[in-house]
């Protein structure tokens, strides 16, 4: 049998001891496990920026991968707890619209929440469902538990409204979906939709306004621009990034988050 | 034989290679170990916060786990190096008290200083006992070793004084352990104490001054209080603690470790 | 076979999903590895430090890890992908120097550019080479791929120029290379070079001029002075260290990275 993966991905910090709880956990009941951080360092309760990265990062873990991600500010709640196939993948964590991306992505996919008691701890606290539900829900799946033991389909789960490029009568208008740790714009802009809306044109002549920048082309590093000068690039999630060579586009064009930028052709 | 899961608590950081050295001091001597991070971001030199939090997380990790607790702010002076076994988990840190919770949760326990020249590194430093002295006691030990091969018994290991709820002519006066990645507030009252202290009465009629709120009740979880409102209720510690739902209590009731906060009866 | 091991050092920080990622092109690749964090916190770009925390950290791994260490700032452009084997360790990074102290260290070294197609990723970003070229590499190796198979040697690798102390007529100047979480002050002085050029003299005698604090003495641990008092001593680099007793030498004396500090014979 195949070493067992399980990732995670929470609001939890690092601070506490509230991550290093959920992998003991974890290697109670799947002692095999190799377990992964994605991030721990998301904004508390921003759903939205987990579920983002979660679809960046999972399709580069090998399949049957179980992953775990928890950011659920309505712990204790009513919301369901739900685990998921979704192409070669699996995920654990509450139906709040944090398994967006991988259920967009995959051609087919099954859902159930998770009400299985065998897969719980036999205390479980009002506030914390990462460990006493989800932790043992992901290790029991890799320890080779089926999916449809957790508990009954579910074929509604919560999707996020996810932002979009649109077409408007002064270009494409794109948004900044993710400020990454150098200060990098990651837009909802991807490589194939920008080469459909090109038909043809070349690249090197879009004109993108991007806050207080105004750019011109799509470069393929950040080389190709003076250090300290911006530029737009496909980046390494596949979609259209804004950077600075050398610095930080986030500060310098004072964008953030939730932004539009407009590409022109030239 | 069973993966040996050691776990790491320490006010190292993350942003030295202190961590990871140890890690690798580990590998070294017991290859197949699952080392699991507790926490690193402890104040430096918090004992008190370290002790707290090992008492949190050991329990949810498996029989036999060696716990490597460092913070360390005598090393290299006459503080004992220790190791213990209290109840199934091992333990490994300096004499200082971070040991406490265990050591008081334990129906029984044996402790020993570390004094076996094989459990150390060759050269051992005069500041980082971490690597050179605690690492490898506990490889060792997940290795195998028997905890008596370490070195003679120590039956005075250092204890802290902890903190306990006491009865005033006003109420329950409970006080402030922890701040959690989230603003929320764990205090020294375990819910037994609680139930006791209650005898019968309801929870919903207690009356809580905590800092610049007055609460009513104890809730069984956030989402019973509108968002942005706070409440009490027994966290995943098993401990009374003080929140605001999706909000940050400890800014809000401008409370921190050490305060004091009062229960009446209502 | 031994289990394998793969460090990871990096200037990704753990904000974003990008180590994360990278552990997963390992394990897709390597499932047994044991991969171990030396620190991720490096500041941006950071080449000098990155190298110099490689070179504090990969000797206390067990022979035959492989170091994945990638602060990049010339990814996507000409800069050559290494990897290296410096005596009993392997090492997968950019040519931009990062390699600098394996490479001083080892008695003989072996270098070659990573060309192999199949030690990628199909998709090479132009932005991500961690993930989509380091990554692949440094599981192979760790898998069992021989280092020459990844590419052709590379004779010339990239080299920093080190910081090293120089005897002027004052005295014997060392600089600052680190400023460690603690604040402490790590010094280009390594415990070899200072005995040779105390030449028997006692090092009690030294006085120590750093920064606003005028010192006496080589000491053997933090608590040989009273709290809050500055010392010298041999810190766990084997290099000289300034630090404060349970303080923040950094802070105190108003030193940092890249200062000297100054010693005379008493």
């Amino acid at each position: 049998m195949k070493r067992p993966v399980i990732t995670l991905l929470t609001d939890f910090g690092l601070h506490d001891h509230f991550v290093g709880v959920m992998k003991g956990v974890v290697l109670a009941i799947c002692p095999e496990a190799a377990v992964v951080d994605i991030t721990h360092d998301l904004s508390p309760m921003a759903v939205g920026e987990a579920a983002f990265l979660l679809g960046c990062a999972y399709p580069y873990f090998p399949s049957g991968t179980v992953h775990l991600a928890v950011v659920d500010p309505g712990v204790g709640s009513h919301r369901r707890p739900l685990a998921a196939r979704c192409g070669e993948h699996l995920f654990v964590g509450p139906d709040n619209g944090i398994l967006t991306y991988p259920l967009a992505d995959a051609p087919a996919w099954h859902a159930v929440a998770i009400t299985n008691p065998r897969c719980r701890l036999n205390d479980v606290s009002a506030t914390f469902h990462g460990r006493d539900v989800f932790a043992p829900a992901a290790a029991h799946l890799a320890a080779g538990m089926k999916l449809e033991e957790l508990g009954p389909a579910v074929d509604d789960p919560v999707r996020l409204d996810l932002p979009a490029p649109r077409e408007t009568s002064r270009g494409l208008e794109a948004h900044v979906l993710h400020v990454d740790r150098f200060g990098n714009l990651v837009t909802d802009l991807k490589r194939d939709l920008l080469q459909q809306w090109l038909g043809g044109e070349e690249a090197e002549g879009v004109i993108i306004e991007a806050g207080q920048g105004s750019l011109r082309g799509i470069k393929s590093c950040y080389e190709e621009v003076p250090e300290g000068r911006p530029l737009a690039l496909i980046g390494s999630a596949g979609r259209l990034e804004i950077a600075i060579n050398r610095g930080r586009a986030s500060d310098r064009l004072a964008l953030t988050k939730g932004d539009s930028i407009l590409l022109r052709k030239g």
